[in-house]
């Protein structure tokens, strides 16, 4: 039997419990500590499922678990919810959904909150995308592959959803559609190009319903 | 753009309350109703991820949720935990995990407790798997892939992870060890049987260790 020891790994425990510390204090009079913890850890090890560089996962666990809980509070009318709350779900949260994400906060430039997840995460974000969504001045290099979870559909007003089947709960309130795009993973340059320009149009069209003019 | 509408899919919502409803007495003085909710409704979205049908997912749901509520409470001394937690990590928990699972439960006869888990779950158990598992007389159909969790890896006194990469979180205080095992994916019921054997035996050598004699 191979007993590994795991020596080179140190334990997330106690930075996990800095970050549950500093979200107990944000969220006090929102949620109790002991929700606040298992957001904290159980968002650490929905990274760390898929995650390939561990080193970058405290930080990305700090940002996710914060975003989750934001969306709570947003869903129980506990957080500021002034404009629609946009939620794009692909499969591995890597090409289609962090284009849209990213192009649909830029053009609505405040009138959108948008956020996006994956059925089945993937460890990083394509490269071809990063690099045509630079072509456009648009920097996706610090997001990364998130699973769905039950709180930001809930804080979404729309929900789109492009390939992942019936991956998404179904609420009522909400809007859903379900955009049919091409999967730019393994995607050339050029092609991913034409699927990011396509995108960009659906992604005008939902603005312009969503949030007309200013 | 083409709305779904959604018309054919139920609201999952009403009976995750009831769910939520059973549990929070269930769970009374141990987790407060915010808790258990969440955990209801996050097992239900992350089932949901990767189930292809949903017709089951209710009752998957109660019991994904009330068992990671159960490692949670162990974990804190809040509930029963008289014999060695095994956990058993892989990447679809399909196959290995699923196996390794349901031969030690067999041999220990209670003398450890077993669950199992996936860093990356797929919808269904491969039906080889099934199979081969149905010739020892041991039942699987109504063991299902479930994503990795936090609460389950807390409660385990001994991970034992294969194939599955860093995908667990390591905490001090629990034994680790990592298998090199063929995955049965895909495998003729010939291949399906031999890695049976293989973790057959090596399941044995681990309940001599942790658990000998009775």
């Amino acid at each position: 039997m191979n007993d590994k020891g795991m020596p080179g790994l140190l334990s997330p425990e106690h930075v996990l419990h800095t970050i549950t510390e500093e979200l107990t204090a944000r969220f006090a009079g929102t949620f109790t500590a002991e929700t606040i913890e298992r957001y904290v850890f159980e968002s650490y090890a929905a990274l760390a499922r898929t995650a390939k560089v561990t080193s970058h996962l405290p930080a990305l666990t700090d940002r996710f678990a914060t975003d989750r809980l934001t969306a709570l509070a947003q869903s129980k009318g506990l957080h500021p919810h002034d404009v629609p709350e946009v939620l794009f779900v692909c499969v591995q949260n890597a090409g289609r959904s962090q284009i849209a994400a990213a192009l649909l906060d830029h053009h609505a430039a405040g009138r959108v909150h948008v956020r996006s997840a994956g059925s089945s995460p993937i460890e990083q974000i394509h490269p071809a995308v990063l690099e045509v969504m630079t072509e456009l001045g648009l920097d996706l290099s610090r997001e990364f592959p998130k699973p769905l979870t039950d709180d930001v559909v809930r804080a979404a007003d729309v929900v789109i959803t492009m390939g992942c089947g019936d991956a998404c709960p179904i609420y009522p309130g909400k809007r859903y559609e379900d955009w049919a795009l091409t999967d730019p993973a393994d995607a050339s340059p050029q092609e991913a190009r034409r699927i990011r320009d396509e995108i960009d149009a659906h992604v005008k069209t939902l603005l312009a319903e969503i949030a007309p003019g200013t």
